[in-house]
């Protein structure tokens, strides 16, 4: 297994800061490779409410996640503080592909990194639908060409 | 149901703040009632690391939760940033029984309430033992009488 | 401390089977005390649900946790297998004290347990409210005089 | 996008069981997408522990998880119950790829999909060591030719 190289703080555009918990921490002493997708989560969210482009509750369009992926560099435990980066690498019709990493208190190498894939439909029959204009210029400011 | 008073921050001793995650959020749009024993956890245990009181694998004294429990006063929601406040309202032979709040980003009313015990324990045969000196005296330092 | 009696199967009158997961075990390598929580409120809401008494996106009458509480008898790990225990302990004007245990794999006393206490509130302004006498009746058949 | 055709129950070799929970679900009312790693998790750690390739506190090699992934096809929500279903697709000298799927209910085809690698390392110096003979045999048993 020949490691790819890990992606750096200057490789993200937006960030979202986490503190890890005790239950983060599996038997083996280290967050679990599952709450890496809960930072992942959190931070995506995060920033689509930073936009006012999330609603629970109404609106016609939602977002549904189609898939998501992770490699995991080094391990992260509690009580370390992470900061999770995020870019858009590529924005479709009505998908939109994030790339994701965990930096792990002040390292610069990611800790893990991985993708996160929205899909927009209509909240009534789950169909595909173009993005709206305004999550599309969100998006946009965190695009960077891969 | 007359309800209580709701305890505030200069109620507590050490703080410790905690970054929501979508996650928590359950399917009424709110942080889900087991998450706050997530944060009461995570800052007990923090404050037992900052004293360089726990040791996960090894040590031959360990602390065995007992009992917990939790008023909820006022909803939290994620992205909301959580401050946990704790204090030790008592200390026996072999166990410590600790008071904590959750306050809601700057709110000085706790949004929920809690207790936590811990008993010192021999790992070998889960007997309690006295709590030993270094634990005592750390245990003091936040030691309020109620 | 002395301990007090642990509760048995027969003390409960619903039972609801819940698998453990790997990510249940802390790094003390047990379920973690907050997981406990999660199969209370789990089995819970199943209750509710089987007497379709859940709606989690309409309805002018939703129901609040005010309180929850457990005292930890023995420690459970994955892959146990655990079965809860409901029964109510007292049914108010608004709210409902339902009385929890958790049992581990074929034993008959409870390795944990604890209470839930929801309020009838409105939706809308989040005042309690008289509980529905379609509710009344199904925590009715769970009641246990106590 | 042009959906992959999704896999069904013939096409995984090993099968746990896991009950969903309440809080599974997210604001949206299904289960979210972190949890299924939960299960992609706890699947491949049940059938780890059935074949006695576990050892959380001890044992000089344990098993790193490097990479997960998952693609999301259809939703679920607390009280479905679910499958899991694994597969080993590759074995290497020190690493192994499972596939995983998710079946909801009684359904045949997968809710999601999913993969899980495993590197086998010392847990000293966390160096790649080739898999053990047990190991590779009990991962044979579930092995499947893609």
């Amino acid at each position: 297994m020949s490691r790819p190289e890990r992606s750096r703080r200057s490789d993200y555009r937006f960030f979202h800061p986490i503190s890890t918990r005790w239950k983060d921490n599996d038997a083996f002493g280290h967050v679990n490779n599952v709450e890496y997708y809960s930072y992942f989560d959190t931070a995506v969210t995060y920033f689509l409410l930073c936009h006012g482009l999330i609603g629970v509750t109404d609106g016609k369009i939602i977002t549904v996640v189609v898939e998501t992926g992770c490699r995991y560099h080094a391990s992260v435990a509690f009580p370390d503080a992470v900061t999770v980066g995020v870019r858009v690498a590529r924005i479709g019709t009505s998908s939109v592909r994030y790339e994701i990493a965990v930096f792990r208190n002040d390292e610069d190498e990611a800790a893990a990194e991985g993708h996160f894939v929205h899909v927009y439909v209509e909240r009534a029959g789950m169909r595909p639908v173009p993005i709206p204009e305004a999550s599309r210029a969100a998006l946009g400011t965190i695009a960077v060409a891969v």
